[in-house]
């Protein structure tokens, strides 16, 4: 711990609608250390914020230097911590000299949201993702092509010559949580298991169709009523359909495109099973590896920036 | 309540997932009394529904002779009062002699529950819907066309013949109730206005894209966030942009069809501004009066049937 305390240069923080993460890191870019809590943005008011970052981090903290903490996500949104206004694009991703300062209790730690970008037609935003692609321009720089963020909230971000050009939201991730967990098709699609057949068959079917999406939904209860479908194929094909629709409508995104996959690993492989079924063969990036990539780079702008 | 009691031939029922209506019925066909409960099937476990069914009617029941009651809806489901087999299309919806008759503990009522419908391929079922028809169908015996049910289960239903000949659900009431107050959505949603032209431009973007509608959708939070949008549009969008994927996706049970829309009143004149967009215009009718009408034509059936 003391060592840590030692090392310490600056902190990385992920904080995001539900979870916090944070990575105390040496000046090397090495990770000394990690912490996750569950005090996410939606849980708090804008004054706990600072004392819930203490609580998790003060132990660590050097006496008599100032420590610079970066955060990504929502902590920056309209009902976070401080609103860190969005970046319109086309633009490169936000990094420090973008970022909005904090004026913190504790003088021990100098805090510094990174703003989300927005997009005004069609209107759509993110947070969070944004820090993510830069991770990923800081190591590709010279990418040129379509960043797919399947989640929640899934993103096709078009990137070029370093710029996020243009980008578009999907909430299949939600909608699937919604449908698998809370409507009626619940009854067939509660399972641990994963039918990837299914799943892929369920891919074309909303791709040659998006339209009958929700009569296709339907379909998955009367076909366990009827047919004595399994929940494991139930809730494959509630994810095919979806990530299915998702594609027939995003396929200017990735038709033609040099595509890349940035996430989580489960997610990830849903997608690039679809699209590889479509012939794309889609390499595929971690989203955590790449939230602390895009954190150091903006550290890292703040540190060459004239003081 | 004596006279209703000495006037009381039969009683209906509509006992549906979340609450229950009761017609207390003269041989004639008028209804003496109505009574609500919002003991649902959902709430209830198969041996509670005599005693809840006993705790409203029981003062009303004369003594010495038996009175029918007759059900539809989901008190004939798997998990409701007693399994009522679905009646598999193509069929004239269920009467009397297609109904499961129930063994009471209370010997004054002679209970039957009428079964829902299937199709085999696509998957399919409907309970409660079945009876709207054939009230609808007792009334226009020569109607043909599609009916259009709105609802929680949006039903397309194709009748020639006195039959159902094939039909098709789609969820898309229950997900406008999931979008628009459980997802993030919500805090750009809460609305009691409504706003009929935003409505109406939802539908036709919906209609002539949906497989974007994921995108749409969040489209509208954006909206909200960077050009201050107002709830009542958001709302109406959510709506508009759901109602117009479907369209788009039963368009082969509308174009160039004969058409009813049989339904309660507010989702009905959504149904109705959205067709007549189509150049359609399509007459409705209320569903209370409908699965009274087709409560009377099972219960007639049961009287004209060689004992």
């Amino acid at each position: 711990m003391i060592q840590t305390t030692e090392q310490l240069t600056w902190i990385a923080a992920d904080w995001g609608t539900s979870n916090l993460r944070i990575w105390l890191m040496a000046d090397t870019g090495d990770v000394l250390h990690r912490i996750s809590a569950d005090c996410g943005m939606g849980s708090l008011t804008p004054d706990q914020f600072e004392p819930e970052l203490m609580k998790l981090i003060a132990e660590h903290l050097p006496n008599g230097r100032t420590v610079p903490v970066f955060i990504c996500g929502m902590a920056g949104a309209k009902q976070g911590w401080a609103e860190a206004p969005y970046t319109a694009v086309p633009s490169e991703p936000p990094n420090a000299t973008t970022a909005t300062r904090i004026k913190t209790k504790d003088s021990r730690i100098d805090v510094y949201i990174l703003p989300g970008m927005k997009q005004k037609a069609p209107a759509d935003v993110m947070r969070g993702e944004e820090t993510q692609i830069a991770g990923f321009l800081a190591a590709n720089p010279k990418f040129d092509g379509v960043i797919c963020l399947p989640g929640t909230h899934t993103k096709w971000v078009h990137i070029s010559a370093r710029e996020v050009v243009s980008f578009r939201t999907f909430m299949t991730g939600e909608l699937f949580a919604l449908i698998a967990d809370q409507s009626v098709l619940r009854h067939s699609t509660a399972s641990s298991d994963w039918d990837a057949k299914a799943f892929a068959a369920a891919v074309e079917d909303a791709m040659s169709n998006p339209a009958t999406l929700a009569s296709k939904l339907f379909s998955i209860r009367a076909e366990a009523l009827l047919h004595g479908q399994s929940n494991a194929v139930g809730r494959a094909k509630v994810s095919g359909l979806l990530i299915g629709a998702e594609l027939a409508g995003a396929r200017p995104y990735w038709l033609g495109q040099n595509i890349v996959i940035l996430g989580e690993d489960g997610l990830s492989s849903a997608y690039q099973a679809a699209l590889s079924a479509q012939g794309l063969p889609v390499p595929t990036v971690p989203s955590e590896t790449m939230t602390l990539a895009g954190l150091c780079a903006a550290y890292l702008a703040l540190e060459s920036k004239p003081q």
